[in-house]
């Protein structure tokens, strides 16, 4: 029988003993054990702080972003042999593909988030702040990996998805990880993770894989790490209160199963296509991965006219699902991940029929199976259950049935609706089928704050909805209460999770040279040689230009009304000016803009290629015919582009601090400016 | 002898029982009780969940702004009595203004931070995301106010800063409070809450005050609250254990006193003004509140060669600091807040002796102190130990006496004195000393992961720095490990503490809806009227022009380049172009906007009084002569702005959407464009 390896300290090491047995969920086969006895957890995580973190801290996020998308492309070329092996999870093709390509996915979508961030190892985090009123003392966020490693204690649902939704998250951050799957599926996760590591795509010691029990680990983590868990509320309570995470004050992120919700607006009704909308994503969600994700819809309210309605479709939708061998093509259904599991659902969901009645399926029968052995593959129907007093139930509120199982319930008013999705005490996701913008409103802000993530659904985005059930890498994904009071991802907040945030004060100019940014009031250079003149890797920050001086005139006004076409009363008639802030007709904001670009720019063909952009300008002062400007040109920071192909010219974003000024000195505009700037050299 | 109330259920109620005594710290006389012996606080939850929650929620950013800063003019005014007060804390005026003009000013801090918010009562969170291709999918973090309430446990160090810091935060972001300050200095708080309650700022419910212990307080948390932290880490632990808080997954912000740090630079010699600094910053942070601060040196590090300077030089500045009666104008330290945390104070020292040696002060004779009682009074001299061999030593790294003791210590190289810092496992603040950027970069780089906060002191920010021990309310106050591993105030991060994150998600329409601002890809409407005819309250989300056309001609270029003077070669000179991404002379980015807002713009005097800037703008393909542009412009999101007095015209500002698309349909340059926008009525 195949033992499962672990890879820590950069090598593949078994347990010793026997361990776990692993069992294939369609046939009953045991095929495979895991062991993690002997193993030295301690050196687990001071080998990934003292090799892994090194490494991966030091590159930029730009460099990680870049081995993240190698690490995506390496996986997607071998994702048939984790089809393959999927299968002996319960999955289906179609449920594999979640797992699988979704976690391919999270890597892709994490790798293009390094344009999110600066080519460095640390970022800024927030504005700068000013805090003395002579300039003189400021302050500036900045985050920076943390020293300690991630520790992800993973669900059996997802092996793959699960592992790298997370990882590619702390490897972007420049943290690695060590990986403990659900014993019970982590043969798929023990393949990805040897796919990985035979790619040599991470640096040593930023993955490491426990496939078995965890044994001491936990009494190891200091403040540096961060522990996620994902799984039952129950085990994530036990992890929570371990002493080392409370003593160090160790981050800790639990993504815990919770009771899930749909309601259908009362708009809607059967007929129209918001209505079949409903009942098809109830169906998806309890048939997909056979209802074993965090994110299932485990409660469905309807209007209760709509009640004897929703019952007939949704039994009659979910009479179409064909359940059995995953293999087979005409299965929609698979099996539970395990014996154990079909138990423990079963169980669940006696606790359930304490309040509520099954209307759909049979809980105790061997369901009919296409291909398979419904006895010893952990088959089960999907379980339809009706529970006509919803406000005052308590089980269907509370007990998770983790398998194709969900509640059907009525409700009388939108407030009402919005109170039941409340008693599932914080829940990841919850969905609204409706075709009234108002309502969703109302039911949005009303329900928001039990609730990680909200799902409007209907028929104008009924095509490219990715689904009640999909947890996103640019969104949220964790939920208040119950649902373990965490978030994972959401874009760049989750990178945030894996770094130390820090407040730094200083004067201007210090501040300018610890973060690499050009800080308000920081030192300005100006030179011999114009900054338009200047290669990207010659610009320095705080490079500066101050220029000749312009006198506005009347006839400027005019004449830049005459070429733009804005004749807006405020710059072109001087009689109707009463009640408005000006004095005489004032020159067009774009022209003070467009006159400082006139003063500031080297117009010969030099290393600037072009005016990209403009962020953050604001108009602070009129200027009349009369008021002279100049210009300060300061390098506030630089970004280096990444080349597309052999033939991309090297080059990088300046951002440019403008400050338009009049003959008081105040400054009557100010911008940031971003150019297009060629380097010397590739 | 007076019994201090407790103000819960809107009412003030005494607690049963004799409680606990209270003594004046200077004289130690018993002047107070204070007890909550018989109160109910499950009700107190119950009713600031019931009564304060739904008041606050209801409310605007903007509107609890004003509250804020009306509860801040409304205490200034107070503040005399307070003062008075203060003295019997042991705390000096200038103590006592940390205190409570600190506490103040950070509510006129938060106040001002509305602005930093729309006027709603919730917010979006970061960008929107497009999640399908066609565009009809896509999604928008929303921040709301949690449904519970904030609940304070907080130091006796700073009964009122301590206070107030905490509920600026959680009143702007529309949650209660209840707030438990330490029973020791419990009598300062209350007297602020007795005028808080008696201005009638607050509505009913949003401020709870519970003077003595917490009882049973936290066995009623639910997943809605938050609570925080401040004190000793042992506290702190118990409390996070706490099993109602552990299973409901309550957020739990912790503030731990920690082993905070000053560096001095090896550019720092004897006679620089940062050498003086250094010494005066010591001095002070060893002296202010009489060492009582969270965030005072425990641990100085000096280059080995400036060993012997520094003991001299801090020696010479602390025989300087007068000690007595914090009432008397010559006494610049205090006493301690009692003669229990003397002895605490005491025995921490004797814990530190083991690896270090007392340099200057006396442990356990009373010191000399100025117009009172030595022994009745908890008065003790500042102590500075000195440690010759800090890389070995473990007690100073670990262990804080919570009074006027610090710990001198010599390092080798910059590289030893990051890691000296880290060996407090987790810090709120560190300072480092230097003249020299490039060192400040390196050391703030390298100690940031164990750090909330770090100052980098030099002549340049002197003047104006707040110092190394001074929370700010736009900074991050807390840091990892040791620290507790929270994160209070940080200006709009602090407020997000207090409110759910939810990623709501479905199509562009909708969502526009739900979040009340444009999302790209949502309903445009055009109708008989110019936006710019419209007033503010007229104008709605999606409103859209789109505009007559302009072809683009060479003459145009040529004509802004002559009013602009800005004759860059890529609008210019059509033989440079060569190695560029422009096949023609360029229209200028500039010239592009201007002519998008001669086209947008309806010239005729109405409601819109000016631009008022420019954001996110993004040149998207070149413009060249013979191209013809339209725009659409669409009404994005309305702020309305506060009257700065009768006078003022009522207004707000609009952000506008400007697509600018070439006649293909192409978007060559897109911009949110600002104005402000006069309202009909006031």
């Amino acid at each position: 029988m195949q033992k499962l390896e672990n890879f820590i300290l950069g090598r593949w090491i078994p347990g010793s003993g026997d361990g776990q047995v692993l069992y294939d969920a369609v046939t009953g086969e045991a095929f495979a054990r895991a062991s993690t006895a002997g193993l030295d957890f301690h050196e687990v995580l001071v080998y990934a702080r003292a090799v892994g973190n090194p490494a991966l801290r030091r590159m930029t996020f730009h460099e990680r972003g870049r081995m993240l998308k190698a690490l995506a492309l390496h996986l997607s070329a071998q994702k048939e042999k984790f089809y393959t092996l999927s299968y002996r999870t319960g999955a289906t093709r179609a449920d594999s593909w979640i797992d699988i390509e979704g976690g391919i996915g999270n890597l892709f979508s994490y790798a293009s988030l390094r344009r999110k961030f600066p080519d460095e190892a640390y970022c800024l985090d927030g504005e700068a702040h000013i805090l003395g009123k002579g300039g003189s003392f400021a302050a500036q966020h900045l985050l920076v990996p943390k020293e300690g490693t991630a520790i992800h204690i993973n669900a059996f649902n997802f092996p793959v998805w699960g592992m790298l939704e997370k990882i590619a998250v702390n490897l972007l951050a420049g943290v690695p990880a060590v990986v403990k799957p659900a014993t019970l599926t982590a043969y798929l996760t023990e393949a990805v993770v040897r796919e990985i590591v035979a790619s040599g795509i991470l640096p040593d010691g930023a993955l490491q894989l426990i496939c078995g029990s965890a044994g001491d680990l936990l009494n190891y983590v200091g403040s540096q790490d961060v522990v996620t868990f994902t799984g039952s509320a129950a085990t994530g309570l036990t992890l929570k209160t371990h002493p080392a995470i409370l003593r160090e004050n160790v981050p800790f992120t639990m993504e815990a199963d919770s009771l899930n919700s749909i309601v259908l607006g009362e708009d809607v009704d059967p007929g129209m296509p918001e209505w079949d909308l409903f009942i098809k994503e109830i169906r998806r969600e309890m048939t997909a991965k056979a209802g074993q994700k965090c994110t299932a819809i485990r409660r469905i309210f309807v209007p209760e006219g709509r009640l004897e309605a929703a019952r007939e479709a949704l039994s009659k939708a979910l009479a179409q699902t064909v359940v059995g061998n995953p293999a087979h093509e005409k299965v929609r259904m698979g099996s539970l991940a395990g014996q154990v599991q079909r138990e423990e659902v079963r169980s669940r969901v006696r606790e359930l029929l304490a309040d509520s009645r099954l209307i759909y399926g049979s809980l105790d029968d061997a369901p009919e199976v296409l291909d398979a052995d419904g006895v010893k593959g952990a088959f089960l129907s999907p379980l339809l259950l009706l529970n006509e007093k919803p406000l005052a139930a308590e089980a269907v509120h509370s007990v998770e049935a983790f398998g194709p199982v969900s509640t059907l319930m009525p409700y009388r008013s939108l407030e009402e609706a919005v109170l039941l999705t409340k008693k599932g005490r914080g829940s990841l996701v919850c969905s609204l089928v409706t075709a009234r913008p108002s309502l969703a409103r109302e039911f949005v802000l009303g329900a928001a704050t039990h609730h990680g993530r909200i799902l409007v659904l209907n028929a104008a985005c009924a095509r490219e909805s990715t689904g009640h059930g999909s947890p996103l890498p640019l969104l949220v994904h964790g939920g208040p209460g119950r649902a373990g009071g965490g978030e994972e991802m959401g874009g760049v907040r989750g990178v945030k999770h894996y770094m130390q945030r820090v407040a730094v004060q200083g004067d201007p100019t210090t501040l300018t040279a610890i973060t690499g940014v050009y800080q308000p009031g920081g030192a300005q250079t100006t030179g011999d040689v114009h900054p338009f003149r200047k290669y990207f890797e010659e610009l320095r920050i705080g490079d500066t230009v101050i220029t000749h001086k312009r006198t506005v005139t009347a006839a400027d006004i005019v004449n830049f009304a005459n070429v733009s076409w804005d004749h807006f009363y405020a710059h072109t008639d001087h009689t109707s000016l009463e009640g408005t802030p000006f004095e005489h007709p004032v020159a067009h904001g774009y022209f003070v803009l467009s006159a400082a670009a006139g003063l500031f720019v080297d117009p010969g063909k030099g290393p600037v290629l072009l005016n990209y952009g403009l962020d953050e300008c604001r108009f602070l002062k009129p200027v009349y015919a009369g008021t002279t400007i100049g210009v300060r040109l300061t390098v506030k920071e630089k970004i280096r582009q990444e080349l597309k192909d052999d033939q991309d010219i090297p080059k990088g974003i300046v951002r440019w601090l403008v400050d338009v000024y009049d003959e008081t000195g105040e400054s009557v505009a100010v911008a940031t400016i971003l150019t297009m700037v060629r380097c010397r050299e590739a």
